[in-house]
């Protein structure tokens, strides 16, 4: 297909490049970062734009990858003419692309992308949503091409889909930022707890993550809880995390085994 | 060296496992738990023990993997002779052991054990604190025979490093749970969550956690975090923790960029 990219950030990035690798042709990028459209331009054969009026209409396919909040404000200076408007949000439904083209669909892959990591798109799992049949179809084939799995679900599933994703990426990750900054207080390295964050990660790839719970908080093991909460005591925010958190483990692990 | 196991859980399992396999020899285990000591006394070609009092004084390390509440109790009862007693806990310190034994120490590997996954000691570093320059020698040396990393620390230090642990793979593993459930509600299987939740951990291997963090919190995008609070009407506490933990990554990320 005749693809333009309408963002130029990680995932603009990702996606540009994997649908590059997969025989896509890109015809123009563009981005309100200055640089930014002309470095993923120049990496996929297209032109660059620094101006959203200055897209035109002979693309099939306008992959829209902005900020939630910049989007409409964007959309609003575009011509996308036949061509087939998508959007890659997590929690933004399908209807606000309506007022900007005739056929419109969702492509959300499920993945935290950086510029400098390379993704393995079949791996990523892409969820689906589609103003008709037509871009149903295209957009199937689209995730084929990258070799994912495809999923169409509606908005409201994405929207629970993409909060399930903050918490089990952005809120494990800043798990992963509290307890580097603790091993710190103690001039320990972030490096002895890397093991231990793969082995977490891996268990829960063939059991059930309420399956494999560990820790004083299973056992509601006072004693120890107590000791690590004197611990935090010049972190009040990180010692109300501990009491809410060990609450909750301690109540699924109760209505796990009923 | 001659070794006992005093308990028969998940941690004594691995590291038996793995001495045994790094040429060691096993005298007696001992498990309050019926049948646990058989298990993997037989595993290590040692005699099971039902009741501490049974375990003889002819080992020359005794390894104590016991629950924290229980240690006190049980090591009591155990006569050590001049052997080594050592335990393997994260928040106990080494003076527990004081009253038991001459020489004392700690052996405390970080990682997440199970029973059922195989663990490869060259990849999990170990923590040891030791009454004496000899026994100091030996656990370090112990550590080199499974090819782990080897690091002393205090007692303050591990009662630190515990409590990163439990953020990083206790409450990392609830909010596992706590997106498996959310997806559950949509019908939507956890599988879909798996890549990301590996990338998520094999990102920080390569960069530390706070460059990284992504995700509404990070900008503070009202607009996103609404629309997932809305969604947890139904769930207070995981919604409370929502809110903290959107708090506290952008606090971090503010601070980082100071």
């Amino acid at each position: 297909m005749r693809i333009s990219l309408i963002g130029a950030g990680n995932l603009a990035t990702r996606l540009g490049l994997a649908l590059k690798a997969a025989g896509h042709d890109f015809v123009q990028v563009y981005s309100r970062t200055e640089g930014s459209a002309q470095t993923l331009a120049d990496l996929l054969g297209a032109e660059a734009v620094e101006h959203a009026e200055a897209l035109h209409s002979n693309a099939s396919l306008y992959i829209c990858a902005l900020k939630d909040d910049a989007l409409p404000e964007i959309l609003k200076k575009v011509q996308v003419g036949n061509g087939i408007l998508v959007h890659t949000a997590g929690s933004l439904p399908l209807d606000v692309l309506k007022p900007f083209a005739a056929k419109t669909g969702v492509f959300y892959p499920l993945q935290t992308f950086s510029k400098e990591r390379e993704v393995d798109f079949r791996t990523v799992p892409i969820f689906v949503e589609s103003s008709d049949k037509i871009v149903s179809y295209i957009l199937k084939q689209l995730a084929m091409d990258l070799g994912s799995e495809v999923y169409e679900i509606t908005s409201e599933q994405r929207l629970k889909l993409h909060l399930s994703a903050v918490f089990a990426c952005n809120f494990v990750n800043y798990l992963y930022t509290v307890s580097n900054d603790l091993l710190a207080e103690q001039h320990l390295p972030f490096e002895v707890l890397k093991p231990l964050i793969l082995e977490t990660a891996a268990k829960v790839q063939t059991h059930s993550p309420a399956e494999v719970q560990t820790g004083p908080a299973v056992r509601f093991d006072r004693k120890v809880m107590d000791k690590h909460l004197a611990q935090l005591e010049k972190h009040p925010a990180w010692k109300a995390l501990y009491k809410e958190l060990s609450i909750g483990i301690h109540q699924r692990s109760k209505s796990s085994k009923q």
